[in-house]
């Protein structure tokens, strides 16, 4: 990938930095935008043997193709995952679930992260992929908004348990499926999530049975008919965020995409253009199709490179004031006594989204930019412990939180803040952030990925598990089962 | 329901009389074409509650309610549904989805039609749906061309082997599934459906969800999840008519309304107004969302009065030509040695969609309005078995179809044919056809359904089986378990 090619792509990457739950800054625009030669990335590429060619790739890519840094940002996106999927794993959301499905299971095949339950692998795959979900805390593809690891590596890792797949095939599909979903979101992204589709679940039904495809061994005629599956099976509207059902779209985008690949590989046809097609699925589904988005440079430009994980429990338009009031904090010390307001600079997306003043429970807090503010000077830290019940109804955070003022100020993008941090005694305390911790620009390091890890799985599975699944996530290359992470991840 | 209301449902019904496979004449421009009395049905109704409301009378619709003309066709509409699934049941696309599945089938918990494995209820749905469909024979709402038995009927005949149903409960949730997935289908057809969507998916799968969240007592909140979840799972494009993924739409509306129930059934929730919300269901997937279709006189207009069955296993669009050539035929014991040539007016769609003039085998037979005639005449039916390899290619059959000669014609519309026999010693036989048999101007009787069924299960059950199943039918009312037709109508 050139240097250029990979700037222009991580600016477009970087501009929607703006949580699921709003309205999201194109990249497709910001493209448009860009210098000349940014612009036949934008350029329709015609209709044809687009789901054929996509298929050609995914059944040809050999891991040994990846380059280094794509290795390495979908080993990033694994611990990420494991380390969500077992944090989430005990909410009601997941318990509910598996009352509902226990009747119906099929062979103990499969694992269920943080828990002791075994599942045949589509429900497996359901369940870990709701549970990796359930704090909108897992990974972003930010062109798109695609939470991406979700629908495909729920998918994979019970698959692994139950036929042999080494480290390095589950790698490669993972990467493969990522890049699959992703680069189909780019192609009729932002008109078909505009509209009200939950784009990680339509679009991950694809990365979903392209990742199990692959590890099936799908020549290219089932991998078209396994990708044409999963152009039937789209999961998710917008409109069911902040339900359950918000869960249930990568958790479901997981099961379908087996239940694809599983009947292609027996060879039941679907047709050969489905992604295409003038009643195929990115015609019919959106206003927007941008072949080239899905066909351009394979093997060559990696979506999958520019995943990206949160640091912070909450929507991406508040990370910059939490990342700004963490500075703040460490560098002096502060305590919230010595604090007498906060001004703070915000886009107005800002207000839009998180301007609830008094949040009386734990998902509320993820909605107040007064809460995420005062908190994160509290405690240092803005993990799914900051958004509990406790953290906002925590007497010290409620009162700082009505000392934080926001103002919608002109030149304030999304991806930016400005605080000034006003204490008792006069001085004031400033910070700009340009792009916060977790963005492309800024990623969260190695060391962050594990701390947020740990908080995630603490109490859930055992100490000593919780190191050992971290370095088996970081050896996955090395592992001669892929299995053996889902079976050290569970509650005991 | 008044009589004049029904008359126009009922013109507005039969005018799309054409193949699933092609462009529909929308019985929405036959209403706003209909005089004044007719456009309150098309008048939008506000988008409030639309998603509660239809919940609301789900929950507490009563068996007692149906009028018994819905009740009677309720019941035909099992008869039929329960022959095309015996009927498809051993077709490869079924072996094929089979063997995929085993391997991940829960308990045994509920028969395959035509077949002896036994299924958990989820797949049971999904296989029985794909056999149900396999033919493209089974029943047609002409409204919106949906297939309303296959979601439904499959998802709780499988449900009745879990848990006791009676034949009482039985039908009238099929009808509330029927009455819910067709309702639905108005409210956004033709729209949605020219844009590309499998309506019989889309709209199936809150079919399938309404059905089995009656036979589960959900309350009206969780009745409204399910309906939620329902919407998050559409299925189906019409890119992948012509293969095995057409027939995997109505059976993964069935599987995947089973699954939103059970789940909705556990509290697992979704928004409140996942229909008619900005962000909804109806927003996202059609330009056109009339919400009166759903919620207009619910309890007192029947959608699923208007349910037709295809007496030929063929497109709708080539009904009246076999109608025609049938009649003909028998009322002038014709044989193919007398005929001279076939002069045939129709609308343009016949030769769109059904203009193949030299068709291989028992599929593309489906296509061809030369073969479909020319057989008509030869066997007198117009069932699978005149659409299969062997008719196909019989030489008595070929010859014929070179003398038929359709003639597209102004004046003649898609219900309509006008046919004219010359025969060799110079006579000329004519019929014009205004309804075919099928429509619902002159629905097929009893007894035709009754041919049809057991043609169609011939050599699947055994003889006196296919009695015992078609006398369980039409006395579901009766039975004690729904079950039954079930558990009899498996191979032995």
């Amino acid at each position: 990938m050139s240097t250029d090619r990979r700037t222009l792509l991580q600016a477009a990457a970087a501009l929607p930095l703006v949580t699921a739950a709003g309205t999201i800054a194109s990249s497709q625009q910001a493209v448009a935008q860009a210098p000349k030669a940014a612009v036949t990335l934008a350029s329709a590429a015609p209709a044809k043997d687009v789901t054929r060619t996509l298929a050609h790739y995914l059944v040809t890519a050999k891991y040994d193709d990846l380059p280094a840094e794509v290795r390495k940002e979908g080993v990033r996106t694994l611990l990420n995952w494991v380390g969500v999927a077992i944090g989430g794993s005990h909410h009601q959301t997941v318990d509910i679930a598996v009352a509902a499905l226990t009747p119906f299971s099929g062979p103990a095949q499969a694992s269920l992260f943080g828990r002791r339950e075994r599942f045949d692998i589509m429900n497996a795959a359901f369940l870990n992929g709701v549970s990796s979900h359930i704090f909108d805390y897992d990974d972003t593809h930010l062109k798109t908004i695609i939470h991406p690891a979700g629908p495909v590596a729920s998918a994979i890792i019970a698959l692994s348990e139950m036929q042999p797949v080494s480290g390095k095939e589950f790698l490669n599909a993972l990467i493969l499926g990522v890049e699959t979903e992703c680069r189909i979101g780019n192609a009729v992204y932002p008109n078909h999530y505009d509209v009200g589709w939950h784009i990680t679940g339509t679009a991950g039904v694809f990365g979903s049975a392209a990742a199990v495809g692959k590890l099936l061994n799908l020549n290219e005629q089932q991998m078209v008919w396994a990708l044409g599956l999963a152009a039937s099976q789209p999961v998710g509207l917008r409109e069911s965020f902040g339900s359950m059902n918000k869960s249930f779209n990568p958790g479901r985008a997981a099961s379908s995409g087996i239940f694809a690949a599983m009947l292609a590989s027996k060879n039941f046809t679907s047709s050969d253009g489905m992604i295409e097609a003038k009643r195929g699925w990115a015609n019919t589904i959106s206003t927007k199709q941008d072949y080239n988005e899905i066909l351009g440079d394979l093997g060559k430009r990696y979506e999958a490179a520019l995943n990206t994980y949160k640091p912070f429990a909450c929507g991406i338009v508040m990370h910059p004031a939490i990342d700004a009031a963490i500075q703040l904090r460490n560098e002096n010390k502060l305590t919230a006594d010595l604090v007498d307001h906060i001004d703070l600079k915000v886009h107005p997306l800002v207000l839009e989204l998180t301007g609830k003043k008094t949040p009386r429970e734990g998902l509320e807090g993820k909605f107040s930019i007064y809460h995420a503010v005062a908190v994160a000077l509290v405690e240092g830290a803005g993990g799914e412990k900051q958004f509990s019940d406790r953290a906002v109804t925590d007497p010290t955070i409620v009162a700082l939180r009505g000392k934080v003022v926001p103002v919608i100020t002109p030149g304030i993008d999304p991806a930016q803040v400005d605080m000034t941090i006003v204490l008792k005694d006069g001085r004031q305390l400033n910070r700009r952030i340009e792009h916060a911790i977790g963005s492309v620009e800024k990623p969260m390091t190695d060391k962050q990925l594990e701390t947020k890890f740990s908080d995630l799985a603490e109490g859930i599975i055992p100490a000593p598990a919780i190191r050992r699944v971290m370095d088996a996530c970081w050896n996955v290359e090395n592992l001669p089962s892929a299995a053996e992470i889902a079976k050290m991840s569970v509650s005991t």
